[in-house]
């Protein structure tokens, strides 16, 4: 069952702005409809305002939707949800890309806050 | 023959915007003036306002143009003049691109209100 | 020798605007120069106003130019003359890329108006 | 031990503005936490104002890092402080790439000053 | 030795502004430093104001660098500086980019004048 | 309906052996189980005996399968079998590559006669 | 729970000999060390005697080691000696490929009786 | 029309048996059905007797079908015995590939005498 | 230092030979000569007689070469050596592949005893 | 020019045969006829008998042909000569490919003895 518990951070090592991305090959969730697994690839881009998400808390985090029945868009908005109470990024993107089913291949995209100017080209 | 009424839709999850990116590679029509059946990819990129299309629906009412004599741009233009009097999206974006005939490989985009900024890099 | 007579056109499907784009991989015309063949890929992207290219026709405009020895900077301004006082688009964008000569590769760019914003990102 | 010290410049050969990149993908540190070995890609692009970094001075400051218990995010940040305390440049980007932990890949990018305008296409 | 004297042009074929750009992938020059070769890859872009560079002359004033001592920075201005004297293009861009020393690759970006709006997406 | 009576066949063009290899990148047909559309790869590879097979016809022969509900393994030998009977190459191979179902892709191989000793690199 | 009992077969369509490849991108088990889950890509290869497996079925089985705590090795071999003892191929082949841990990619290969010689270049 | 009379050779350097490949990505003949061109790859793979063929001399032989209206399988096999009888080679092959016509590529092996032993793996 | 009483083992879960094969992407070493570190990719591909090597131990082996001055060839044949002694395989190959020095690539491939000829086409 | 007395050799470390290959991506030399540069890929694989190769000695030897006039076929059976004689290998194998000139790539083999048969699949 998705656990946000799972998530511990880390104090940002700098006041600086800058962007953090983790791109997670691993994920997979099963569809409500159907009771077959699905497969995705995770992006979280972030800048951090105080804190830093600690890497294999995250990982233990995806790992928690492992056995939930949830559809494509639901997963991409608790994640966004989850990550956005816990960690009050300046600006944070997830980007969620899952393997065909019925030679449909889909990708998700939610946003929390303006991406910062200097990170356009990023 | 190409059926709107195939089509069925869920309320979104949220109402914080968010983007959704459907890929098929499986879509076939027939020229109108060979009769030889064309092959492409049909990309649906939308911007929910209350309601998101279900992933079978669309599937289906991709397959009801198999058999259909329909040029690249009327395919491009009708789905997106269906999906758009159905979903009324914030935002939305069709984009066929299609194997080559006589050496010419085409690709058409068809649009439904202005990119929000913020996904401007999505 | 390039012959702009064999052009045909059919009226846009829609008013609304939407892009449409061309490749064809399978250019040939020859060096003034030295009288060795050229060979190159040539895209076209417009917004129709009233009226589309067809398909075919604009093939064998582009075989007209098998034979004419013309240089790759003729080439694309030609077409984009020929295509935009035939068609008077909203806008146009001839892009020509040629295999190298002499270990140099070249790509020219000639455009017919300016990039509609809603397109920016097609 | 990482060592600024390491680092030599020259004069840059113009005032005209330009822009610099220099990939390294040999970059190797050890996981403070875990003490196995991390593997990166370092990108530094920069806009010189007086001094441009000596190549081989910049692959040996990198080595400097080999043994040292260090995470991600610091590795990025401290870079970007040493090289912007040492040139002060116009404006200057340190994107590292990481190999997967976990099944996650991560990608830290630090950015000091704006991009200037004619760059933004670079 | 860098000659540019070797350079030709010829009128431009048309008044209204268009893109060239010619990719060089046989460079190379000499590390006035070690006394090895170094190899890159050389794009040129422009848009001419009343000339254009005749290819087989870019090609020979490339050549002439062939066994020249000269550092990466050197030459990417110097080949912006010969070609912007000899045209006054509207807009100019030489991208050099080289294969690793020590595991490091280099690009160099040197431009004149600014990007014109409607190549912002060429 | 599948229908061999579609096939056209020409005189070879030599008594030398030789190897020709068709791929069809564009078949499809429907599973008798779900009523779906399959889409797949057709790849022909034969030593001509007396006879080879007209490409229009082969396209049209491929083209009587759209309609018709049939598994991938029948689908191969079929071909197999039409094209052997009607032709009696030296030697024939049918390669089928399906695009996944339920996140597996299949791909079978259908043989006549012993691949010739010359064509063991081809 | 690994379930053979899952696996449902076809009678073969034909005598004639003929190479049958399921290639399985979703297959992931547990880690019975760690209890981090496994992904890797599962890659069956046979010639039928009698009978083919059910593509569906197939699916499912696969599907029963989802929660299982299995090395990779186990599975390759448990695959083997299921369908070997379920299908008694004339030939078949299991080849696992294991996304990295620690830095280390795997692939497993495990055969059941010689690869018959008319598919040695299939 | 193919001209034979074009080639050129000079005496292999060397006693000792070796390989030559000569891959042309720039082949047109026309298409004696429909007029139109036909665009191809040509393979040249031989282990001189006496003599090699001269480069320059080898592309204008494959120019001189620039015009001419010829089947791919006669083509493969026109080159084939043009080179065979001037060159008398201890082994050749000729590998045509072509860009699909009505969605199918074709590609053509002729070979005149057997691999030699050694170069098996070349 | 390299250090082979690193490495654990595993009894082989069948007496049916069967192959495995490990990649690891992240292996350096230091070259005796310059001091400098050396990256390559090490191929571990073994058939097992009674024991099979442990993962996380062949890991642990791999990184005690980490600030080792040692050749590129003397790598290759102490891995080769250090496991075939302690695991005695029915066959083995290691295959190493280094970053270039110099604009020089390498790869060193050292096997211990004959191929299994089932395992020829693994 | 070309100068053999710049190769260096060392002891091979193992009586074990073993395979070396060494892949140089930057080589150039001169056209004799037209008097333009040549760029080139040369691949060395060998089984060493006594002595292996140095790697920086060969870097330097390859650039001895810098300036020289010579054809494809007399570089690879130069290299293959000057190398056999001075480290008479148990088999060696020179493969060089080079870019493009007049549309056409090329790619000599030269070998020295027999592929040993534990190396067919290195």
């Amino acid at each position: 069952m998705p656990n946000a518990a799972l998530l511990e951070f880390f104090d940002s090592p700098t006041d600086a702005p800058f962007l953090i991305e983790h791109v997670s090959d691993e994920f997979t969730s099963v569809c409500p409809k159907t009771g077959h697994p699905d497969f995705g690839v995770i992006t979280l881009r972030y800048v951090p305002a105080a804190v830093c998400v600690e890497l294999k808390s995250l990982k233990l985090y995806y790992q928690s939707f492992r056995n939930e029945g949830i559809f494509y868009e639901a997963v991409t908005n608790q994640i966004r949800d989850d990550l956005q109470s816990a960690m009050s990024p300046r600006w944070m993107q997830i980007i969620t890309e899952w393997r065909g089913r019925g030679g449909i291949r889909s990708r998700i995209v939610a946003t929390a806050g303006e991406v910062p100017a200097e990170y356009l080209r990023a």
